[in-house]
Formats: C-alpha cells, sequence, structure tokens
C-alpha cells in the first residue's frame, strides 16, 4: 500500500454532509420534544432555550471550542490547543480522513449544539432566559469541549490511553448532558408545586412529533460517526434502529405490568433511551448486542425516571433518567458486547475480551460524570450568586411564555373553533409593537 | 471487462443511507397523517399504532423477515429460506450490488414498517391494543413477507418467473396494505355512528405536515429502490415528484367540480394517491406516465374513499380508497407506460408492447390482492375470537387515549390561552404515578 | 489532463439527491411556517397556497420553465430556448457535469417551487383562491424563469456577462419573491383591521417548527448549489448555519433593547433572516464574511418588518422585511466579502478586489428587484381585473378556510379536553360529504 496524498471521497462527503443536516435536525426535534411536554404556559421559552442553544454553541465552537476540542493535544491528553481557533486552516481544500475537515468540525458542532440543548429539560419551567444565555456558552467551553477532547481530541486519555471506546458520543453528549442537568437542577431546586399537583404534558403530538425526527437526526448522529459511507456506517444505522426499538418495547413492557398502561411519553421515551444508549455502543457491539442494549434502557431508565420524585430533584423532563442513566448504561455494555467485525479489536466480556474492557469503560463512566456534574454545580452556583439562575415566583406562576418572551404559544380567538376571530382585541401583539 | 470481487460504492451508500433514515421518517410521518384525521379522543392511540408497529416489525424482520423474504428460493419462488435468519452472514463487510448487504437489508425493513402502520389507518378509533400487538408481527411474517419474496426475493415467482414489474412496492406495500386494511376493517365493523354523525378531523394541520413528511420521505423509498445513486434514481424522484403534483391537482379538481370547495385534506389525499400509484412505476415509466399516474390516481381514488359509505364498510381514513385503488392504478399502469430506457427491456402498451405486460401486471394484482385480504381477514378474525380485536364499546366512546392509555393529547389547563394553569389539578398524571 | 466523456460521479449525485428532497421539504416547512403565524381562520387557506405551489410549479417547470431558464441563450442573455422543453433530451442517461441532467434539474425545480410560495406570504388572509392557482404558474414563467436565466442560465446577462455572484439564488430566489410580495401586496391592499387590531400568530409552535425545517432544507438548498460533495459545499455548509445563528442572535439583540424581550417569532424570523442573507453569498465569502453577514440581515431586518407600519402596506407575513432585505443584504455583501479561496478568483472590497465587485452586484439587485416587482405589478392588476384578486369581505371576515375549503384547522370537540366528543354533529363533515 503507497501512502496517498490525501483527498476527499465524494461518497464519504455525501453521507457527511447529510449526516450533518440530520443531526442539527435533532436540535429543533428536541424542542419540540421537550415543548410538547411542558404546560402550556412556557413552552415557547422551552423552545426558545434549544433554539437559542444552537446560535450560541455555534458562534463558540468556530471561535475556539472546535480547536480545544479537536486540536493537537496540549499535553495529557486534556485539552487541544488554539491553532484552529476562528476555523483557522479549515480551508474548503483541506481534508479530515476522507471528508473535507471543515465538514467534520461541522459535523462535530452539531453535537456540541444539542449536548447544551439537552440539559435544558432537566431545569424546565423556571430557568431565568439570560442566565441560559450566558451558561450555554460557558458551560461548552467548560465540560463539553474538553470531555470531547478525552475521548476524540488527538491523544485524548480516554481513547488513546486509557483505551475506553465510544463510537458516537456517550461520555460527550449523553452522560455530560445528564451529569450536568443533574447538578443544574439541585442548584436551581424544583418548580413550583413540584410532586404536589399533576404536571401533565400539554401536547402530546408534539411529543411524539419531536421524538420521530429526533430519531430521524439520530441516524445522522450515529452512523454518521463512522465518518464515512461504509459497513460500518450501515451497521451502526442499522444498531440504532434496533436499539430505539428495544428501548420501546421495555419501556412499554414496564409500564403495562406496573400501571396497567402502555403510554404514548412511555413510547417516546423509550425510543429515546433505547437511542441514547446505543450512542456510544452502535459502532462496537452486534445486533444482538444493540437489541439487549435498547431493551436494557428501555426497562431500567423507565425507573430511573421516577428516582426523583423519591429523592425530591426536579429533573422535570427526565435528562438525569434517560440521558444519563441511558449514557452509563450503553457506555458500560461496550465493555460486554464489544465485537471485533466492528472495533476492528477490541472485545468485550462476552466475546472472549476478558473484564478490563469493562474497567475501562467504567473508570471513562465516572471520571466523565464526576468532571460534567462537579463543574456544572460550581457553574451553576456561581451564575446564580452573580446573575440569579431561576426565574421569579410570579414569572414561574404566569408562565414564562408571556412573562419573558411576552408571547402565548396558541391564540385561537374564541375557542380554537372556526367562529370569526374577535375584532377588538388590544393592540399589543408583538409584531404590531414595532410600529412604536 | 474482467469479474471484479463485489465491492461497495461509497456513493451509492451514501444515498442508500439517507434513503433508508428518509423511509423510516414516513412512519412518524403517517402516525401524524392519521393522527390529524381522527377525533382528538383518540389521536393518541393512532400515534402508538405506528410507533408499536416500527418497533414489532424490525423485531420481526431482524429474526426471520428479512431471510424469508430475501433468502435464497425455496422452491416455487414462493418463499426464502432462514440462512439469514437473525441477520446471519451480513457482517459489516458483506455487500448486495454496490452497497454494504446490511444496508439493503435494513432498507427493506423501512418498507415492512411502514406497510404494517399503513393498515391502522382502516380500523382507527376501535382497535383493541393488544390485539394489534400481536396482529403487526404475525401479519408481517404470514403477508408481507412472502409477498415480498414473491416481487422482489431471488427466484420470486412475480418478478422472476412471471415477469411483472414493480419498482418501490406497488404489489407488497401499497396494495397488500390496502387489502389487508379492507379485510380488518370487515372483521372489526364500522365505528360506532359511522354514517350517521360527523367525523371530522381533529387537526388538519397536523394531516398536512404529515403528508409533507411522507412525501419528504418517499422520495428515499422511491428513488432509493434504485439501490445507488444514478440516472435511474434521478428518474424515479422526478417521477416521484411530479405525479404526486397531479395526484393533487386531480383530486381538487374533483372536488371543485363536485363539492364546489377544494379542501386541504383533499390536497393531502391527492399528492398521497399520486404517490401511492407511482410507487410501483416510478422506475419503470417516462415522466409523461408519471404525470398520467398522478393524475388518474387523483381523480379515481376522490371517488373511491366515497365507496365505504355506499357500501357500508369502514375504511376509517381511507387505506383503501387510497392504497388498495392507487397501488392498483400504478401497478397495472406499468403495463401502458413502461419504457425502455428506464427498464432496460421491458416495453408497455403504448410504447409497442403490446398486450401481455398489461396482463402480466393484472395476474400480479389479483394474485397479492387476493392472497393479502384473504389470509388478513383468516387472521383477523382468528385474533378476534382468540383475544377480541375490537375495543369496548365504552372505551370507543369515550375515546382510546384516556381508556387505553391513561393520556389526553392535549390539556391547556384553562382554555388554551396563556392564563395561569390551574394549580389544583389531581395527582394523577402518568408522570406522578411512578413514585407509586 | 485528457478529455473525458462526462460521467455521473455517484458521491456528488448522492448528496445531489439528499439536497433535493430537503429543498422540497422547505415549502411544507415554509407553509408551516407561514400558516402558524396567521389567524386560526385561514391557516388552512395558508398551507394550501404553498402546496398548490408545488404542483403548479412543477408542471410548468417540466413543461417550459426548466428550458426557457437553462436551454441555450436565445440570444442577449435574456432567456433560454424552448429544446428541453416537456424534459426532452433529459434521459436517465444525460448528464449535466458530474451529475445526471434530469436530477439538477429536479433540484432547480424545487427552488422555482418555494419562490412562488414565498410569495403567499406577503397576502395572507385576503387572497383569492382561485385566482392564487392562475398567478402561481403565470409568475413563475414571466418572473422566476427569465431572471433565473439570467443568472444561472448559459450565457445569463447577469452571472456570465455581468460578473455579478449569486452562488445560491439570493436574485431568483430571495429579491425576486420580496419584491412581488411588496408588488402583490400594494394590488392586494391591506386586510381588514390592519394595523388597527392585534393579528396574532395563533400557534408559534407550529412557527418554530416550520423555521426548523426551513433550516434544515437551507442546507440542501445551499449546499447542494455546489452541485457536488466537496469542500465548497461543506463551506457552504458552515456558513449556512453560521449566518442563521448569527441572524437570529441579531434579532433577538434588537428586540430585547428595543422591546424588553426576545420573542419566540423573533428568534425564528431572525434566523430565516440570516439564511436568507446567506443563500446567494454561502458559496462565495469566508466564514467571518458569513457570521457578518448573517448578523446585518438579523439587525436590519428586524427594523425593516416595521416598516410596513409606518408605510402601510400589508406584508403580511413579512416577505417584503425578511426576503428583499435580506436578499439585498445577501447579494451586496459579496461584494464586500467575497474571497478566491471560495470563488476561484472573484475577491470583494475587503479582500482586494477593489469596488467594483459591490458595484456589480449593486446591478444586479436594482434590475431583479426592478423586473420582479414590476412584471409582478402589471401581473397582479390584471389578474385583479380580469377575476378578481382579493376574497370578498364577508369571506376574509369569516376566514378563508370556513368559505373557501368548507373545513375549519381544528376541531377538538367541547374544549380540546378528552370529554367525550359530541355525538350530535351534524352530518357535514367534508368526508361525508363524498356520499352525495
Amino acid at each position: 500500500m503507497t501512502l496517498a496524498a490525501p483527498h476527499v471521497d465524494t461518497g464519504d462527503t455525501a453521507w457527511l454532509l447529510a449526516a450533518t443536516a440530520l443531526v442539527l435536525l435533532m436540535t429543533p426535534g428536541l424542542a419540540l420534544f421537550y415543548g410538547g411536554m411542558v404546560r402550556t404556559k412556557s413552552v415557547l421559552n422551552m423552545l426558545m432555550m434549544s433554539f437559542v442553544s444552537i446560535a450560541l454553541v455555534t458562534v463558540v465552537w468556530l471561535a475556539a471550542g472546535y480547536s480545544l476540542a479537536f486540536g493537537d493535544d496540549l499535553g495529557g491528553g486534556l485539552l487541544g490547543g488554539l491553532e484552529h481557533a476562528g476555523m483557522r486552516g479549515l480551508g474548503p481544500d483541506s481534508v479530515h480522513g476522507t471528508v473535507p475537515a471543515v465538514l467534520f468540525a461541522t459535523f462535530q458542532l452539531t453535537f456540541a449544539v444539542i449536548t447544551a440543548a439537552l440539559i435544558s429539560g432537566a431545569v424546565a419551567d423556571r430557568t431565568k432566559f439570560s442566565a441560559w444565555l450566558v451558561f450555554v456558552p460557558v458551560w461548552t467551553l467548560l465540560v463539553y469541549v474538553p470531555v470531547t477532547h478525552w475521548v476524540w481530541g488527538p491523544g485524548g486519555w480516554i481513547l488513546d490511553r486509557l483505551g475506553a471506546l465510544d463510537f458516537a458520543g456517550g461520555l460527550p453528549v449523553e452522560i455530560t448532558s445528564g451529569a450536568s442537568g443533574l447538578a443544574l437542577c439541585l442548584v436551581l431546586g424544583p418548580r413550583l408545586g413540584f410532586g404536589k399537583e399533576a404536571m401533565r404534558p400539554h401536547n402530546l403530538p408534539m411529543v411524539v412529533l419531536g421524538a420521530g425526527l429526533l430519531w430521524f437526526g439520530w441516524f445522522g448522529f450515529n452512523a454518521g460517526s463512522a465518518l464515512g459511507a461504509n459497513g460500518l456506517a450501515a451497521a451502526a444505522f442499522l444498531n440504532t434502529l434496533a436499539a430505539g426499538c428495544t428501548g420501546l418495547l421495555g419501556w412499554l413492557f414496564v409500564e403495562q405490568r406496573r400501571d396497567g398502561h402502555p403510554t404514548t411519553l412511555g413510547a417516546a421515551s423509550g425510543a429515546v433511551a433505547g437511542l441514547v444508549a446505543i450512542t456510544p455502543s452502535c459502532g462496537t457491539v452486534s445486533l444482538l448486542g444493540a437489541l439487549v442494549v435498547g431493551l436494557a434502557a428501555g426497562i431500567v431508565c423507565s425507573y430511573a425516571v421516577g428516582w426523583k420524585f423519591k429523592l425530591g430533584y426536579d429533573d422535570s423532563l427526565d435528562v438525569v433518567g434517560v440521558h444519563l442513566v441511558g449514557g452509563i448504561i450503553g457506555t458500560l455494555m461496550i465493555g460486554l458486547f464489544a465485537e471485533k467485525a466492528m472495533t476492528g479489536g477490541a472485545e468485550g466480556l462476552f466475546h472472549g475480551g476478558g473484564p478490563a474492557p469493562l474497567g475501562r469503560q467504567s473508570v471513562a463512566v465516572a471520571a466523565v460524570a464526576a468532571y460534567a456534574f462537579s463543574v456544572t454545580y460550581g457553574l451553576g452556583r456561581l451564575l446564580d450568586k452573580v446573575l440569579g439562575f431561576r426565574a421569579d415566583e410570579e414569572q414561574e406562576y404566569t408562565g414564562l411564555d408571556l412573562t419573558v418572551h411576552a408571547e402565548t404559544a396558541y391564540d385561537h380567538g374564541v375557542l380554537g373553533h372556526a367562529a370569526p376571530v374577535s375584532h377588538s382585541a388590544p393592540l399589543s401583539a408583538q409584531k404590531v409593537k414595532t410600529q412604536a
């Protein structure tokens, strides 16, 4: 084999372009998934928390995040250098593997975006919007970027030194967002009325739509992580589908046995739990492994979302119960089900690899969870002191949509029927305001 | 030309990866399309019927369905063998044509998923959920899998022996789902109040959203069926767009003349009718043929959806009127419009191929429709006897959402306005239940 | 380098297939974006205006539009010939660059579709539906097709003679739709009650969903315009993301300072404004340029949408304020930020290209805006005289959904709760009508 100059493969690039668009769609999908779960009075705020994350994370990623995550290791596998700050050196002709380097950087950017947005589910309905605008970029630089370097950066300590595996982001995406969500909901405290009154999802079809878009985008997330259009991408794709399915079935099975009712929210949550768990493992385990990973996540997470009521932390939309717990399950199970045909070498306990891989996965999980939790907790406390991180009680009671964004999600005139809309409404819509 | 070892083409693979994701999105799209059409009291049940189909069909497809459909013919072109049960022999390195074999199997899986889900539209609002959970996997194995082998399996009698054509699934997808929908709505009987009271779609924008997602995904379905990124895929893509458009226009034209009003539901239904009809023919007919196929489907189906009122079968969301009738139109018209430039050989009546192709298409249509109808009818009756296939009258009256899933689709507090949500709701939300 | 016969590159084709599907999804996305912004009584009409545009534009594009736009120049760079009318000569084997010619024609078709649909936002709630059905195809042939030939047709005067640049459609898409929207809302006059009463968006989550789908599809629009899977596509992709982000931030920044509230509608509008502005420039400017283009559009457009209240034209959903203004910003700024690494030659003022490029861009903008405005104004007046272009006052007051389409968007029985749906509704649903 001769050493060829790096070149772009159009097929690999075509898939990664499509995959990057798919992953970006996940954040609007997540916005709807979360938005449907909250009460009518704060759905817009929920959507906004995701949408501003797209914008804020993009800016910090381009400015410095990408370089700190994927630049040459500064030593110890802890952080990359600033040589690519502002995307320096990533012109249209530079290449990463078989794809344009700028495409690789953009693909990774979409991961950073959704990770920050995921956290918002833990603190729904009560977060001060201005504090969120500060939190997101700082958190991305302090938590997401270093963990990503540990896992996927050149010389990162988790993959390159420890030898733990993570195909598509169990550690940097699922576990960091989950552990950070836990930290942040401890900082903010529970919603008014948490545990005392029903807080039903205001629009379950919106939740299902969000779950559908998430699942669709997840194929880009997981199969795109092969960074090419090949058999590994295809296997990761099928594993992603399979685990989402068994996650859904597992969750519904528990609900039926425990509560007597298989719910729509359970189906959506179960699919997401399976998808979360297969994220790190989709490119490392066999199909049977994927089915087990998804099933385990669906079952365990369906219980884990209830812990908050017992322990009293208000992880409002179950970021901890689904992303932290599911991410841990999927990352650890690589130690059991990793298969040489997928990994090119490493094998899990059930395929003859012995207990060591499970140990390595455990170290990685513990380190990332502890780091994300503690840094986020500290950052949350600091911001709470400096800016205030929680909305006023009055705002929370009335709803953040009206008090923060001066909007209401729905305005159906009289009753949502076709009756003529009232022609006497006050001149107060925000669009009319722009006249002033 | 030398005989090369089979190899993966990254461009073909890139398109098939994207196409597979697109087809999978069609099932959530269908869920919304159907969900918007039913009444508020059973929208969640409708969504669930589609979502559980994703999970159940995936499991049986991976276990045995793929192998029985695409395994080596067992004789007579009727069924494949079990050599690929559990996806045996489909590692990341095995190849089908120019794409990974596991990707081909996954692409085909997404077809099986939506076909089962399509049937749910015929039996909306009154199906016992537990019976549906049994029906879907059994039906997939008894109906979808054999018909797929007949049409696309190696040695299948319809394509390989009879010589009928079906590019993307008029027979296994549209006609089986339509004929099975007819059988099942006969087994279940009409909804309470059918023909006596209005059963208006509860949310037409949701229907339109679903139609939009279906159309988007259909490009993956049809153009993906070329199994590569080439001129045939492009021509199938354009034919798919063209037929959807003339289907929409044809339906609206009939509505305007017959009822005096072009409706949104008609636009969505007409586009879907055109898409259904072009599914078998998109890769076999010229552009002009595609325009005619779509127009014919739009016009004929706009009448066909009214037959149920005359004949008294309650095909609630028009699976028969759109998928069976549209599928027959599109499959037969291959016999008229097939063009050598597309098929590589076969030609329809209007392109000099004589009447024989039309005869072959008719035989295939009749065989598949008869098989799907009779097996489904028998299966439905059996399940009805053993498990009961119809929900209780009380459940149907109150709505399946509340009685089966313990949920309601929408909860807008007082009136959907931004008024403070009631803080005195009982502690009964399903999420809170997990405390128990 | 030898002269090779033209051949299809599967990777380039794979990306363009996916991109074409993405652009087509933008029109349903736009339908929701617009549909959420209008009042409940005319949301379906809004959706219909977009959906019929898909069908009508497709038919005229296939019949003649493509050929007139992309056929050989008839002289003067003004219009192409009819040699490809009816897609003649575009069989599955003909090639355009490295992709099937029929795919290139289909990709371009999806641009024509959304451009016509965009105009509907300027005339929401008061357009006679039958007149719209005539306007769309005629406008496409009279305005969209010639301008497209000027810009991208072989020998078109704007790119080939003037030397102005437009990567993905600032001139044919954004400026023509914006200028035509202005002309048409002048022809139709303002909505009843415009400026006197609040006309609030009836469903802001629907607006956000639409914006999310638009953004997703825009990656196909812009990065697909590279017509291949390469570094230029990747750079255009990242620029598209970056400008959408700074557009969003810029708009919210203005709102916060001016009104004290960052709104959801502002976030969605700002992202779209940034995307509009980067459309012409995504493949010509550096990343820094893209960030500036998006920010400028977000800020300027957030003011521009208020002009209608001062000047009294009812550009209902801000087609002028976002698409005309944003399109002009993005097209002009190519003259400032064009970079050799992207364009392969041309450079803007800030990269050493002097003031000439800005002059050329200005000429192109002025010519296209003037042409689109004046032809559309004339066409609008003519149609108004011949057919009437504005709905009756009674229809507008009651809402176009009920009066034109005989439907209502939502029907939640009693109150949208799970209460049993009334079983005494009259037998008047449109589906039941088909019995007659």
